[in-house]
């Protein structure tokens, strides 16, 4: 086995090492923040940032699989598949999967969101070459038997179960719902317990080979990282699992296209017997290529993103009506949301939701004071340039961006777009999506007479 | 006012100046790793330890109370004062403090536990000023006014609440309850909506007043920092406030004490609607001093600490029935709690407690197979080595070190400590602390039946 294994590996590699293609997407300046991409035989991508100055290392794959690619049948397949990635490979049991990168102190884990799905190991730069094996191995070989499906689906049902008891998570799951409907993004990312108990072995292994080709998947690796020797062995442990063999293969484009979302004045309500209720406010956002993006970046900030934004100051400083209140965006390839969460007594709820209604409103009309716009600006710069020290942010933000945009972006050039933003800008996204009639979504111990004065805000 | 304040301070510092002490506690290499500290006079302590290849810096203050300080009536008077202290002072308002942090990207918050309260902040290198400059303010120049006082209660009960909506967090509290009562350590940090609405600002003031003494303060800062210009800039802003004045003060020692807590076959449950059942099922621990810390903390790790671990295996991995489980230790001055948290379906409760209590027992019985001890020593030793690169990290290290042990330990020797673990040392570890009866609090929808059920767990 092992003979004719590394035989056929040996002839793929000289076939197709004619043809990996390497290019310094962006040059660093002392070897720091140096960005470098191949792409290999097959189809796979690899990108890695060097950063010389830390012992550690972030290597993750990300797949172009999320929840959104799922029919309604085969809801929570994306994250169920990710939870079994972790389950065994022809070579590694579960055990000997997390004890790999337990055993040297790593951490190990995945996540899966609408559009992606990611699985990364942080750990010493040492330990690296460990690290990469692992994960290729989980990525390429794993077995989803029937028992693993099986045992898992119990684990998968107490992760809903847990979730239905955070009632500040699953008010973002009822707000997708609210503002896309039953749709793949209005789903939810973890399935239903209908779904999750109706999904097969076969079902899932067919998502597995359909979706995790290597044309689909983005290798990226971050901090004290060789580029050719993360290249070489990424090449060597997808070759062994026989997985580069169509030569010819390119990469998946990112997703693209502009949807127009219009969902204006609706409510969802969830009673429920807890102490808070827990709502969201908002309209549609921005899609992620958006050229707006950078205007929207500053006008969240600067109306919920902090201590000293609006929201915060208004409902939490000034009234004392919250404890957690904050505003967010989330972008998908072809349309985005804006929401505003607080969580609060129901006796409050009214006087909350006048609150940011009447904020929103305010700032759709007459924007930001240059004051604000200059904070929001250097929050945001700080912020980039303190998480770059963070390898697990950078490895984050390189793959997401092969994957999601198919290009790179310096640090120098992130913070030239966030210093360009001008408060005209501002204003004209704001008018833009703050003046858009907003929905609401709310969960708590709201009966039918307060759940009817809801529909005020969005009035 | 400026110059009068101006020549206090020169006159305060040149009496002070020459009984600082400053002493090189740890030695790094190449200028990483150096930890220094000085004792001002006032009895502060600064300490701050270097890593010149960031461009960050975290800059924290440890005060030495926590709600173990309270009596019944002030239960929550450290977390109440905690969120006071962003409220504003006599140069700035609360949107000035937040403000200048977030203007520069910074992160500043602040948390309360049972023996200290910590404020920090994590800048830019170059912002170091600033954070030391807001932060000392905010400690020394605290205003505590009674409308602050009054809009803040607001934001503290939706806190309570916002716990009690999440029982997988509530169950911590109520597990100190169980296994130390209505004492100090057994209450609840946040304290209960009774003793919120009975706090005044009166009785808070005092409480500041008492507590926040130099003396009961570290200052302690990590990151690309000068020592010397950290001591500086802290004594000038201490100074300033006329909060060195006592130059012969001396530091407040950590605190001590052995204390023998007996709890067994205790069982606390709250019957509650949720969809899962939470439980904690536990026993006495280890006081921080305890020489046989390092053992437990590689049985610690080894039972429950990751995905390789025993609990982790035998509940999520082999039966998929909980989809969070892990053991976890709390030390305290003078005693602690070992503990293992579970959520699972409230019929699986049972098959799940019964798992933990058997691997609790096996082990008591028979220690750890040794590999499972050399992965549990990897998995301590790599994950310390990885944490060297955050400087949030490092400045809680130091800090609480100086707090809480009166000394700095280098990851050297914690390494040592680590590696030194024999299997003998496990074993008498095991048999000490997992072979003690156990108590167990739940919630959960856990009726009559089921929960009298419960004490067969702890039998």
């Amino acid at each position: 086995m092992t003979s004719r294994s590394s035989k056929a590996t040996a002839r793929t590699s000289s076939e197709a090492r004619a043809v990996a293609r390497t290019q310094t997407l962006i040059k660093g300046a002392n070897g720091i923040g140096t960005v470098r991409k191949t792409t290999l035989p097959g189809g796979l991508r690899v990108v890695t940032e060097t950063l010389p100055s830390v012992r550690s290392a972030t290597f993750g794959i990300w797949a172009h699989v999320g929840s959104r690619d799922e029919t309604p049948s085969l809801n929570g397949a994306t994250h169920y598949l990710e939870h079994l990635l972790f389950k065994g490979t022809g070579k590694r049991s579960a055990l000997d999967i997390s004890s790999a990168i337990d055993a040297v102190g790593g951490e190990m884990n995945a996540f899966t969101a609408k559009e992606y799905t990611c699985y990364y190991a942080r750990v010493l730069d040492t330990d690296l070459p460990l690290a990469i094996d692992v994960v290729c191995d989980m990525l390429t070989g794993s077995l989803i038997r029937q028992e693993d499906v099986d045992a898992e689906r119990g684990v998968i049902l107490e992760e809903i179960a847990m979730t239905e008891d955070d009632p500040g998570d699953c008010v973002h799951d009822l707000f997708a719902h609210t503002m896309l409907g039953d749709t793949p993004l209005g789903r939810p990312v973890l399935g239903t317990v209908d779904t999750i108990n109706a999904l097969t072995a076969d079902r899932i292994r067919r998502f597995y080979k359909r979706h995790y080709d290597p044309t689909h998947l983005v290798v990226a690796a971050a901090g004290n990282v060789d580029h050719q020797k993360v290249v070489r062995q990424v090449r060597a442990a997808f070759e062994k699992a026989g997985a580069l063999t169509r030569t010819d293969a390119t990469p998946v484009a990112p997703r693209a296209g502009a949807r127009r979302l219009r969902t204006a004045g609706h409510v969802e309500v969830v009673d429920r017997r807890t102490e808070q209720a827990h709502v969201i406010l908002g309209m549609p956002g921005l899609a992620r290529t958006d050229d707006r993006r950078w205007a929207m970046g500053v006008l969240n900030t600067a109306l919920g993103g902090g201590m000293s934004s609006r929201l915060f100051q208004e409902v939490r400083e000034k009234r004392g009506l919250a404890y957690s209140v904050y505003s967010y965006t989330s972008a998908f390839a072809d349309t985005g949301l804006f929401g505003v969460y607080a969580g609060c007594r129901p006796s409050q709820v009214h006087d909350v939701l006048k609150i940011c209604r009447d904020e929103l409103d305010h700032v759709a009309e007459n924007g930001l004071t240059d004051d604000e716009i200059r904070r929001a600006v250097g929050q945001l710069a700080g912020s980039t340039v303190l998480g770059l020290e963070d390898t697990g942010a950078i490895m984050n933000r390189i793959g997401k961006s092969e994957l999601c945009w198919g290009e790179q972006m310096s640090v120098d050039d992130m913070l030239a777009q966030i210093s360009a933003v001008t408060p005209d800008e501002v204003r004209a996204v704001a008018r833009d999506i703050l003046g858009q009639r907003p929905s609401l979504s709310a969960i708590g111990p709201l009966k039918d007479k307060q759940a009817a004065r809801l529909h005020e805000a969005v009035a």
